[in-house]
């Protein structure tokens, strides 16, 4: 039986969390169970009423990370998806995961501002640069990069296949999925 | 491979969630993974801030339903320990758990108020009768007992064993748990 896994992405909006959340899945969701955690799904269901100052974002990881490693701790392996700029407080997750024993795998997704900008998928950055949504992570609201990730994929210059098999390559010889699987 | 259970307690305070839900977890422990979702510790890390009215108390059980759900999904049998006083919102849940094929067990455990008092194990109702805990359940907040529970046990009359048994007993019939282990 293997341990308990969560699978920490962090980045900018737009950065591709979800979609390399959902591919990573599909890598892995043969070998094992697979539970995503997505940060706006989290917040509708556990987090309605918090706001986007650094307490209630931190209120809101804290608890991604409370669900998370309670999956964990039953041998899921868990994604989560959220922006998590905090570095801070993505490193009381992580020691809170190996309390239990859990692999912890910070995995930054890295993407220039400008070219998250220039993408836009959701439109939300216009939005923000106009002065729309305030506290909009790397417009108008801080984004901590992990000092010493496990991994990091450069969104911005991979494709999501190349980023995906990185990432499963990375786990398989970290151990945390089988070898056969990886990549 | 057995399908996802939520065994969901529901009762006034001190009538026994989460003695029972240790007593079942020794049992079922044995023959799969168990998780306790306790009322007060999934406040404490998932509903900081929520208070005691009518809708937080909602938003409080539908939380804790959410991550019994996530955890039942991957065959956790989980048993959940909070008062969870109004019919409707466990009616919900039920409805939610039944959509991911989860086994939902309602279990009311029923005492006579007299009785809680009497006991008071806490101190919390001589405290609440004089006042100084306002909203609280039984006293001065609604407790909508179920209208047709899976279960009753009155933990007034019968002791943690008995009742500890007779859940068992019930989980093995339905086939919650291999019949051997019942009881």
């Amino acid at each position: 039986m293997m341990s308990g896994v969560i699978l920490w992405f962090t980045g900018l909006s737009g950065s591709g969390k979800s979609t390399l959340a959902h591919a990573v899945a599909t890598h892995v969701g043969g070998v094992r169970p697979v539970e995503i955690l997505d940060g706006d799904e989290v917040r509708r269901h556990l987090s309605k009423g918090l706001g986007y100052t650094k307490e209630d974002r931190d209120t809101n990881i804290r608890r991604i990370g409370f669900v998370a490693r309670l999956l964990a701790r039953h041998e899921v392996f868990v994604i989560t998806a959220a922006i998590s700029p905090y570095a801070q407080t993505r490193d009381e997750i992580r020691r809170l995961a190996a309390l239990d024993s859990i692999d912890f795998v910070e995995v930054y997704l890295k993407a220039q501002l400008n070219s998250l900008i220039d993408r836009d998928v959701k439109g939300l950055y216009q939005r923000a640069l106009a002065g729309e949504i305030p506290f909009f992570t790397g417009i108008s609201d801080p984004y901590e990069p992990p000092a010493s990730p496990d991994l990091v994929v450069e969104t911005d210059k991979e494709s999501v296949r190349i980023s995906t098999s990185r990432i499963v390559g990375f786990l398989a010889s970290r151990g945390a999925i089988p070898k056969h699987d990886g990549a």
